[in-house]
């Protein structure tokens, strides 16, 4: 269990979520978890799936496609990145599985150094409507972003 | 001057703005428009601005950056098309002249069939914040928008 904490806010009838959650490594190395392919796909997503990158170019102007999958069936996932630097990233997101497409929320991401070598995170997503972002909420993304997280605490102690 | 006028929408408080307009052409035309280059740079943006489609690649998972200009100066925007089709387009969008990188907005916009070969085009603009949004209404996009679609009614009736 890691001492750093996922922090997810959702004021009511907003069409918006902030994530915000800390990191024992550098900024350099929680970024390269985030752009490396080999990293990514092992923190990625809540624990007992297997994620398959499909397409992963993770500079400003790139895309990807990512499925998520289990004994159950799989979960596939895809956007563009808009901007992608060590301090900044803004990409779009979009499940598959919803019953018509194009339900995309914008996703911006801040990684700010802090002291002794940690890092703070912090996510807000832009949703459609203030409906795309309650259901979000409802389909269990916070197991996801919380065992991710934890997922990603392990890689970067194995990498530092 | 055009019978058909443009509807822009904002609510006090929300993060977004809704376009309506509608094109007395049909649906296939107003979208080649969106997505031909020569004729794209004939249209976009207020009267009197040249208007330069540096990088223009629309299909889903591309991306664009232009630049208009006139004798005071010049003016970039740049990003990513996470949906092309003739019905739905989502794309990103950020100008490249504030303060601060990172103010990007997702743009949905559908294009509806409409009887008697005529087109129905809304979209929504979705912001990271309403102090995003209503500086953007108090830019001037108004005049852009609707001198654009006067320009693309125009280009439309030469097309047809």
């Amino acid at each position: 269990m890691s001492k750093n904490k996922v922090t997810i806010t959702a004021e009511p009838n907003k069409q918006e979520v902030f994530i915000t959650r800390e990191f024992d490594a550098p900024r350099a190395l929680v970024y390269k978890a985030h752009i490396d392919p080999e990293l990514y796909v092992k923190w990625l997503g809540p624990r007992g799936l297997e994620m398959i990158l499909e397409t992963f170019e993770p500079v400003s102007g790139g895309k990807y496609r990512y499925i998520h999958k289990d004994e159950n069936g799989e979960y596939a996932f895809h956007g563009v990145f808009h901007t992608m630097t060590e301090e900044l990233m803004i990409q779009t997101f979009e499940f598959e599985g919803l019953p018509e497409p194009g339900h995309v929320t914008l996703d911006t991401m801040r990684l700010e150094a802090l002291p002794n070598n940690r890092t703070r995170l912090t996510i807000q997503s832009v949703f459609q409507s203030v409906a795309d972002r309650d259901g979000m909420m409802e389909s269990g993304m916070e197991t996801g972003v919380v065992e991710g997280y934890e997922k990603l605490d392990e890689l970067l102690e194995k990498m530092s």
